[in-house]
């Protein structure tokens, strides 16, 4: 089994670590602050003595992994930057990489920590095939993975689209609950309601990506004028009762703009 | 079978009069441009001529609906009002409908046009519970439909929180597909990620719900400082590629708030 170091504890550090020790990789751990060591792996003192031939990093951002990742001692090996960032910061990184000769693999996670290591955890990597197939097996420990191409890049382009439906959605589930709140609505009478709506968007998904593909945004079921009308009424409902409206106001003026730019009776697919 | 009459023919209100006439009720509608009566429906040359015991009204907004309700024809008759609007507007028709003795049905249709008349079709409905008890075998021609209680602002209040989720959330779909394009990735690519995200919603929001029943919004798993970040990573991208980043940058500040405010090693359920 190829050894594997994991470099950040945090809750989807520690998983990723669970994981390979589960499959019975050696798996090697450093966290800034000790102690944090899951059941299995073995704790290392510094980066230098953690670094292996394959190296996890996944902390909270690109700055604090540079701020951690040594160079001297990851020569040679193949580092797999598991941290979400922007897209630019992942080419920054393959950059300074590939100038102190280590094989670089960018990639994301797109599932919550308690399905890493199960069939339902999601991780997409980019950067060299080569690279991606020597470890692929042992990534494999973590759920479903996927090379996305190796544009070193791509992995967080499609993590930060994603992050961008997920927390937007994610703001609205806090906001309707927020809501029904004001309105006497229990979160309990609520919830089958919003998983509900949950269901519909997925062939709303393929729906848009067909729009897209087509060029074509037929508004014969909805309209982005119908859309602004039931905003609309959310943002009101909002005000009366001196609850912050600021996200979807902001969404209310996204649609305004289509329909003063002459969109209003094409799909909400339209504003893309 | 019951006669029913259907006032508005824009997608939604031709749906309901098909699902009626499908069951066999015999239909009227009306609508203000004539010409738009679905097969099988009987069209009426004037509201006060459509109106009949059981007449839906599915316009606009509550503004509409007033403007061509009529109060003489529909004395002594029930009006179900499935037109959206905000929690408040339901409870002023219901007042305008009392004085005029006409028996009010407020409701909301939570699915799209074509589940209208399938079991995939959800309406829900609000007041009194003879005069719903009285319908509720045609209404079943619609869909799955439930009565949320006899105040009358229930439907639409339901209603508003389950748009403030789905908009929000649409909104954060349109943005994703729009940011994916600036950064080389296809909408074909994208979507198959995306529907992944939409299928982790509906746990996250039993989640939440249980957060606000105990009051409790352990962060073990995620906490608002790493949805603050991931945000972050969103806007900055969109920015970079001169993206309107509004919406999202508006829930970073909501983000920004909590942390302020001491939750930021919080669950997202928090900023509820």
């Amino acid at each position: 089994m190829t050894p594997v170091t994991v470099l950040g504890l945090g809750p989807m550090g520690s998983a990723l670590a669970s994981a390979f020790a589960a499959k019975g990789h050696p798996t090697t751990v450093w966290n800034r602050t000790p102690g944090r060591a899951p059941a299995g792996t073995r704790e290392a003192a510094s980066v230098r003595d953690a670094a292996g031939p394959l190296t996890l990093v996944c902390v909270i951002d690109y700055a604090a992994a540079a701020s951690i990742l040594d160079p001297v001692a990851l020569k040679g090996h193949t580092l797999v930057n598991l941290t979400a960032d922007a897209p630019h910061r992942a080419r920054e990184m393959a950059a300074w990489a590939a100038s102190h000769g280590i094989a670089y693999l960018d990639g994301s996670i797109l599932t919550p920590v308690p399905t890493i290591g199960t069939a339902s955890g999601v991780v997409i990597f980019s950067g060299p095939r080569e690279v991606y197939a020597e470890h692929e097996a042992t990534l494999a420990a973590l759920g479903v993975t996927t090379h996305l191409g190796e544009e070193i890049g791509r992995a967080a382009a499609f993590d930060v689209a994603l992050l961008d439906f997920f927390w937007t959605s994610m703001t609205g589930l806090v906001h309707a609950f927020a809501l029904a709140g004001r309105e006497g609505v229990s979160p309990g009478e609520l919830a089958p309601f919003l998983t509900g709506i949950g269901a519909i968007l997925p062939p709303i998904v393929e729906e848009f990506a067909r729009d897209l593909a087509t060029g074509e945004h037929p508004g014969d079921e909805s309209t982005i004028v119908s859309a602004r009308a039931g905003m609309a009424h959310v943002v009101e409902t909002a005000d009366r009762h001196g609850l912050d409206a600021a996200v979807l106001r902001a969404a209310l003026d996204l649609a305004d703009r289509a329909i003063e730019g002459g969109r209003g009776r094409d799909s909400y697919s339209a504003l893309i």
